[in-house]
């Protein structure tokens, strides 16, 4: 879908509506395919040269506000630290901040008719820079499991941390969620999550 | 809510309800509290005392068909094997094997209104059988990150390999599904899922 240069126009012109209608409204379940294609300026044939139907519009604009957060960050350029965990878990932060900006958009998203869809663009986003641009990506693309096996589960667990922190009302700040997720990528990867914390306090300190 | 018994006995009934209307419909997004009622014999006011609305119902109907899955296996009898991840591989089979004849059902709750609620209600079982009843319970316990952390993380993930497969008409067997979602727990937990291959090639010949 959306393979001419035109039709490329008017999904990011979609998308941008779709979003903006989720950003002001209170129940995402009342927007409709009109809505969008008159705050896009467009027609419905057009939308549905870009989109199966809404839900799949909603899961697309939520891939894409993940992927603005991730922007600028190559989380692989910490593979060779002694600790990349620690490293990792700064970008993260930012990351995290910029996400926590949109909780009330994700927490609709998630409670919205896209959720399943939602939840496999970001599980599979997550998955894809784990396996290419991580610290762990050699690790698990030599590991015990298919690597996109492991990827998607431990993305999925990652995922599942943010997104119930999002919908949650953030119980923790963003750097110690931040440090939660990068000791859970780090350690699921290598020596494994029932690692003694005695042997490893100082990440307590850090 | 529902602490009387005979609320209690309201709820199972509704749950009841629920699965089958569930099981026989095609749109799950058409079934009502009207539909729920009749079809339990209750009143409306009953169902309210017991669900706050429909997608809650929802979500407990697959928690219950879930708990029924799990029915008779306690995963913890394996933890004293040199290699849990082999038998705990033969007890999942026998849950998936539950579980894929409910496919359908489980496909329909997920891209339904209680896909949040729902995943929520199952990542939350899958963690707390981890934590209290499986090989790995005494590692997560004294682990890298707080266990409710690692075991709801790790829960995610072994619920996205299991949904994904459901709903994506089982590509591979419930045999190989086990043995992966057995090696993920336990890599996960222990060493690592970043361990290489060649160090644990028996894996593949078990």
């Amino acid at each position: 879908m959306c393979k001419s240069s035109r039709l490329q126009k008017s999904y990011a012109k979609i998308i941008q509506a779709v979003t903006e209608l989720i950003d002001a409204t209170d129940d995402i379940n009342r927007i409709t395919v009109t809505d969008i294609v008159n705050a896009a300026g467009l027609t419905r044939p057009t939308f549905y040269a870009c989109f199966r139907d809404i839900p799949s519009a909603f899961a697309s604009s939520a891939r894409e506000r993940l992927d603005k957060a991730f922007d600028g960050f190559d989380l692989s350029s910490f593979a060779d630290e002694a600790d990349p965990s620690m490293r990792m878990s700064a970008a993260f932060k930012s990351i995290l901040d910029r996400l926590e900006r949109n909780a009330g958009y994700f927490t609709k998203i998630l409670n919205g008719p896209g959720c399943q869809m939602a939840y496999e663009q970001i599980v599979s986003f997550v998955s894809n820079r784990l396996r290419n641009h991580s610290p762990v990506s050699a690790a698990l693309n030599n590991g015990v499991l298919p690597p996109e096996v492991s990827c998607s589960a431990i993305a999925a667990g990652v995922t599942w941390m943010t997104t119930q922190w999002l919908m949650q009302a953030r119980p923790i700040s963003t750097q110690d969620l931040a440090k939660q997720i990068s000791i859970f990528i780090s350690y699921a990867s290598r020596n494994g999550l029932g690692t003694n914390i005695d042997d490893v306090s100082r990440l307590k300190t850090v």
